[in-house]
C-alpha cells in the first residue's frame, strides 16, 4: 500500500480487516516495525479520535508521531498556483507539503471541504496536493469527500459484531444544526459496497449522496422500512450533496430512538462520533445496550495501525 | 491506588513522599515500568508546570504521554444529561471521556471551577465524570475543588527542607486581581492537616475555606501573629468561598515582604505559581534566600512520578 | 558548546558543516547520545519548519523533545523587572525560564522582535533572560536578531552543492507585505562572513542592516550588478533596520525571475520558507531547477541535530 485515502487504495478488504482483528490481540507484535520512522500527523481541522488514535497506533508500532494543528501552530495555507500571494496565506502548500516530505517518513492529513464550492470540495484539490508534493506515503485522517480510516474501523466493528453471514446494515441520515460534510457517509457507503452485507441507505429526499460512492446500496426515503430487520444501524448527519452544503431538513422524526429498533433484528447502532445527544442519535440508544460507539472508536486504533503497517512494509 | 484526586487516595502520606523522595535520588530506576502504557493528559484549560511535570515523569516511567488541550485543539464538551444537544457543545464527555478510555491506560485531567456555581463546582461533576465513563485510572491534573500534585509536591518539598521534626507552617491569603479558584488552598491545607506540621491558616475575614478542608488548622485573621516563628510561608490568592468566587479584598498589605519574615523562623517561602511578582509575592522574597518555589517547581516531577508509579503497579 | 545563540558560539563552522553532513548520511549513529535527556521547544511564536526538525533532530538523538506553544497553551509572560504585575502577564520570566531549567535539560527557544523599539529588540533580552534564568544550555530557535539554526542549514546546503571552493553567494532583499525581522538575513550575514564565500549584499536604499552583521560584505542597491556571476542567491524580505521596522519599498522589480538569473553562474536560488509565491520568490523559479528551498529546509534536521549533539556532548 502507497497511500490510504479510499478503499481503492486497499486490495483485499476483508484480509485488511482481519489483519487488524489479529493485531488487536496482540497490539505489539510489531512494535520493531516502525522504529526510526516519524509519522506526520497534520491538522487542519479539530480533531479527536482521530488524532489519538493514530498516535496510539503509531506508538504501537514504533513510530514516532508529531501532531501538528497546522491551522492553529502554523499559519495559512495557500492551495491555487497562479496567485500573488499578497493576502492572508503565509505559505504555499507546495512548500509546505514539500518540507513535511523530508522530515517524515508518512504522512497523515486532515482537510475538511469548505462545504461552500462541491466542485473543488470533491476535486480533493489540497489531499492531492500534498500527495503530489510530499512525495511520501500519505494518509488520508478525512478529506473533502472520504474519512477511510473510520469504515475500515467500522467494517472492523461489523465483522466483529456479527451473528450471521451477511448482515443487513442500514446508514441514516440523523438531523443536526451545522452544516456537515458527506465524508463519513460517502466513506461508509463505498466500503459497505465492496463489504459482505446488504447496504440500505435512508434520508429525506434531498440528501441523495454522489452515486459514485452509493452503486449498489438501496436507497429509500422510508426509513421505518429501511429498519426491518437491521443488523446494525449507522446514524450520520449530512448536508446535502446536490443543493450542495446545505441543510434540507432538521425533522426530529429522524432521530432514532429505542422505539424504533423495535422492528429490527435487535440492531447495533453505530456513530462515528462525535455525536450530538437527542439531536442525531438518542441518549436511550446511547446509554443502552445496542450502542457500539464505544468499541467502534476503540477500533480506530486498529484500523491506523494496520494501515501504517501495510504502509511500513511496502515502503520501507 | 486507583485514582488520585485528594488525599483520601494515599494510604500513608509519608511513605509517598518517602518514595518519591526515592525517585528524585534515581529518576530512572523503573523506566521499564510504564512500557507499552499510555498517559492521556487532557487539559480543559491552560498549564505549564502540570503538563510539563506530568509528561516528563510518564516519560522517566517509560510510558508514552500525549497531551491535548481539548479546549483549543477539540471542542466543548456537554456535561449535563437530559438535554437536547443543539447548542455550542459538540460531544458528551460520556462519549469523550468513554472513548479516552479506549485510548489510554491511565487519564490526568484538568478542569478548573467555573466559580459561578458553587454547588457545581464542589460536586467535582467533570472530574466524576471522566472517572465514571473513562473506567481507567484518573489522575487529576487539578478540579474544581483540589489540586492534589501540588499538595503533594509541596509536602515533598517541606519535607526535604525542614530543620525540625514538627515545622510550622502558615498557609497565608495574598491579593491578586483576577478571581481564582480555591483548588491549591483546599488541597494543601487538606494535605497539611495530615501531615506532621502544626498548620495555621490566615486570610481577611469572608476569605474562610470550606470547613471539610480546614479541620484541625488554626485560623486566624491576623496575618502577623501566624506568621510567628513559622518554618514555612504557602503564598496563594484565592477567591471566597462563602460569597463564592468574589474578590472581597486587594489590600496590599496583605503581600508578603522581607520585613515580614523578621518574626518567623528565617521561614521558607513557597508559591505553586504561576506568580504575579509584587502583588502577590514580593520580587525580594521570590530573588532571595528564602523562596522555595523553583525547588518546589521541581518536585512536581516527582509527585506526578510517585503517583503514577503507583498507580502502575496497582492496576497492570 | 553551552548555548547556540549565533555564530559565535561555534569554534570552527566548517568543522561543523561536516559534522553535520556525516550526520546525514547516518541520522541515527548518535541514537543513544540523547537517552533520558529532554528537549524543551518553547514557541512564543508560529513555526512549523524550525518545530518539526528540531523535533526530528531530537528523536535522531535519542532524546524526548517536549514541544509547548506557551502564547497558546500557557500564558503570556512578563519581562520587565520592578513591575507589579496587575495586568495581563500571568507568570514573569524569572520563574518561568527557571522551572524550564528543572524540568529540561536542554531549552530551545522562539521568540519573534515586536519590531517596535529597536533597542529592546536589538538587546535579546529575551533570549538572554532564559539563558540567566533557565541555567541549562539553551538553543536560539530564532530570536529577535538572529536565527542561527537557519544560517547553519543555509551553509550546509552551499557546502554541499557548490562547485567551487569559493563561490560567490549574494543576499538580496525581496518585497513584502508585512514588516518582517531582519533576523535571518542578520544571521545570514554573520555566518557567510565566516565563510570560505564571496558575499554581495543587496537591497534597496534604507534597508542597510546592522553594521555588526553585515562586516566583510560588499553592499550594493543595484541588484543586476551584485547578481552577475553569483553562484548562489538567497532571497529574503526584511524590514528596515536604521527606520526600525517600516516597509519602504514594495517594489515588485527587486523580484527575482528566471530572466534575473541569466548572468549568474546558473545560480542556485535559497530561501528560508515560508515564502510568498510571486511576491518575494517567483514560481518559475521555485518551480525550476534553480531552487534549493526544500534540500534547504530538509537540511535543518542535521543543523539542529549537530548542535544538539555538540551541546549533549559538552554538558552531560
Amino acid at each position: 500500500m502507497r497511500n490510504f485515502t479510499s478503499v481503492a487504495d486497499v486490495t483485499d478488504i476483508n484480509a485488511l480487516v482481519n489483519e487488524a482483528l489479529e493485531l488487536k490481540k496482540n497490539p505489539f507484535a510489531y512494535s520493531q516495525l516502525g522504529k526510526q520512522k516519524t509519522l506526520g500527523l497534520i491538522f487542519l481541522n479539530p480533531s479527536l479520535r482521530t488524532r489519538l488514535s493514530s498516535q496510539k497506533a503509531a506508538t504501537n508500532l514504533g513510530m514516532e508521531a508529531i501532531v501538528m494543528n497546522i491551522d492553529k501552530e502554523g499559519w495559512a495555507l495557500e492551495t491555487r498556483d497562479g496567485v500573488i500571494m499578497n493576502g492572508t496565506t503565509v505559505e504555499h502548500i507546495r512548500e509546505a507539503a514539500g518540507v513535511m516530505g523530508q522530515y517524515f517518513d508518512v504522512l497523515g492529513i486532515r482537510s475538511f471541504p469548505g462545504l461552500q464550492n462541491r466542485d473543488e470540495d470533491y476535486s480533493e484539490d489540497i489531499l492531492q496536493k500534498f500527495i503530489q508534493f510530499a512525495k511520501i506515503p500519505v494518509v488520508s485522517l478525512e478529506s473533502g469527500t472520504r474519512h477511510p480510516l473510520q469504515s475500515l474501523a467500522d467494517l472492523i466493528t461489523i465483522t466483529e459484531h456479527k451473528i450471521k453471514a451477511r448482515p443487513k446494515v442500514v446508514l441514516t441520515w440523523a438531523p443536526h444544526v451545522k452544516a456537515l460534510p458527506q465524508a463519513v457517509p460517502n466513506s461508509f457507503a463505498e466500503w459497505m459496497s465492496q463489504a459482505d452485507v446488504d447496504f440500505v441507505i435512508t434520508h429525506p429526499k434531498g440528501y441523495e449522496l454522489a452515486e459514485e460512492f452509493t452503486t449498489g446500496a438501496t436507497i429509500t426515503h422510508n426509513q421505518e422500512e429501511a429498519l426491518e430487520n437491521a443488523d446494525f444501524i449507522y446514524v450520520k448527519n449530512w448536508s446535502a450533496f446536490h443543493d450542495y452544503g446545505k441543510i434540507l431538513s432538521t425533522d426530529a422524526a429522524w432521530l432514532l430512538t429505542n422505539d424504533r429498533l423495535k422492528t429490527t433484528n435487535q440492531a447495533k447502532v453505530m456513530h462515528c462520533l462525535p455525536v450530538r445527544r437527542d439531536l442525531e442519535l438518542s441518549a436511550e440508544i446511547l446509554d443502552g445496550p445496542n450502542s457500539l460507539v464505544i468499541p467502534e472508536a476503540a477500533n480506530r486504533v486498529f484500523a491506523a495501525q494496520v494501515v501504517l503497517k501495510k504502509i511500513l512494509e511496502a515502503n520501507f
